[in-house]
């Protein structure tokens, strides 16, 4: 899809600790300015900072509307139904239509992994294809689908969960209460638990060691990994294994040209990871040589970018 | 989506070994005439027997277009690109086009799996979902996925072949070459092929003797099931699990509301087999709960109703 000309779009991230807000032109992907701010506590507080950030970009008086990515799950009308990464957010909040109300503009409101996933579709490594999974690991699992050149977000606002499909049925247990589920081998916060357990068991030192007795980072798989260390190796090779089933049974299932791998984990391994899920044995559906696998382009800002796109195509949809 | 008003539509399910066209109302589901024929060998004859079926059935040329189910690859152009269970279909035929041409029509051609997904969606099991996987148990299994109430068929017409799901790494040979996809667990085929490994070993007697030798058939799995055989029991519970997996992770992925099984397996063993597979631990992504799984109606031709709606879409949107 093209990216009809509108005039700059201010895009915010919403994130569990800070809020991100700039100028963007959506059709280059280009932006301008930056303000930051921390995200507080509760609805009511996250809409005042979310305003504050908004207003105070130089220009944002020209924007033609508002683009906000959120860690939550969001309806068709802009209402953030949970965000349990953001404290104290109790309840559905209408984020679209009270803001719209404030700012006097339009504003679109989307899932923060769905706008990395428009981003790397219309400006970075997903680029050129008209379907896409773009799958970002990092402490969870993440995806965002694009079918026809359009992001796909579901009836109930959850498409691309890809987390939480079962790679192993009856497997490790999942923060969501199933089991077996994607991230539990390929997210960091899966990883960090097994290793856990392992340390209980007297085995997993190195890790247990880098990591301080702190949570497991992307940076001490990336150390294990260099040091030649087993446990790591092992565990990074069930995350690889369990992304290149997940992977190639998407892929399968949408005819999928393209898969664009990001996040944390992917950042920090690099190519090196890419290249082992597609030789996994695991990959999935009719085999690896339908499907072309990348990293992410790392696009600054990617969800700044994506939301600021989205709300320029519903612009120009409803101008239609 | 509402199927807006166009005329008749003739539909026509071209199958391995039959043709078959009616008159359709796309927008009531009903179906009158029926013109039948033997599918020949070979695209020429394949042709020209279509066209024969079309032009006797009573009434045909006031029919505003052609809709064809045909079981193969299909593209956006109606370019038949595989067909192999069709004798002598060895090259891309440009079905559409050739047949437009001939009968002065509007001819839209489909994979015959989605034609029986529409289908349902629009006149069966699937009405009132936006979103919805059909999943058809047969010799293999194929299925058909519509995503905010279109035909998702891919950017290479390969969408929805969930008989390639891999549910086992490294699990049962598949046709395709793979290994371990969801068709070796639940299509017929891959149980007969696992209940002849198992009588070469001395096993599955109660399959082979009702099979007789032959391959092994929806009645004979129900009638092994009847008699209390274990080695049925067995293969159909692992059938059973791998569509739950599969079906399970899908909804996932897509936020699926609702999925409809049907074909000859389904169709033969009833609301029991769709109990076992909802029931299924192996029931993948966040649990049975969110998705609704229902037999499909074995509507009467589905195929030729599905086409013709197909059709009827098309030439709606050409429109306007």
């Amino acid at each position: 899809m093209a990216t009809a000309a509108t005039g700059p779009i201010v895009g915010v991230d919403l994130g569990g600790t800070k809020i991100l807000a700039r100028m963007v032109d959506p059709s280059t992907g280009r932006a301008e300015g930056r303000v930051k701010a921390r995200t507080p506590a509760g609805p009511e507080a996250v809409l005042d900072a979310v305003e504050a950030t908004i207003t105070g970009l130089e220009g944002w008086e020209q924007a033609e509307g508002v683009g906000i990515g959120v860690p939550g799950f969001v309806d068709g009308d802009g209402v953030v139904e949970r965000c349990p990464n953001i404290a104290g957010w109790d309840r559905p909040v209408a984020v679209a239509a009270e803001l719209t109300a404030r700012l006097g503009k339009p504003v679109v409101v989307a899932n923060d992994v769905n706008c990395g996933a428009v981003a790397e579709h219309r400006h970075g490594a997903g680029r050129g294809a008209s379907d896409l999974l773009a799958v970002f690991v990092g402490t969870g699992v993440g995806g965002g689908l694009i079918v026809e050149d359009r992001l796909v977000v579901g009836p109930r606002g959850r498409a691309a969960e890809i987390g939480h499909v079962t790679v192993v049925p009856g497997g490790r247990p999942c923060g969501c209460g199933g089991r077996g589920h994607l991230e539990c081998y390929a997210g960091r916060a899966g990883m960090d638990r097994e290793v856990r357990r392992r340390v209980d068991e007297g085995g997993a030192e190195l890790l247990h060691e880098l990591a301080k007795g702190g949570p497991v980072k992307s940076r001490h798989l990336a150390a294990g990994l260099e040091a030649g260390d087993p446990t790591t190796a092992e565990l990074l090779g069930q995350a690889a294994d369990a992304l290149a089933l997940t992977i190639g049974n998407a892929a399968a299932l949408l005819d999928l040209p393209r898969v664009v791998l990001g996040g944390g984990v992917v950042d920090r391994l690099g190519q090196p990871f890419v290249d082992d899920i597609v030789a996994s044995s695991h990959f999935g559906g009719f085999g690896p040589s339908s499907v072309e696998v990348l990293a992410a382009h790392r696009l600054d800002d990617g969800g700044v970018l994506g939301a600021a796109v989205l709300a320029a195509d519903r612009l120009i949809t409803a101008a239609v």
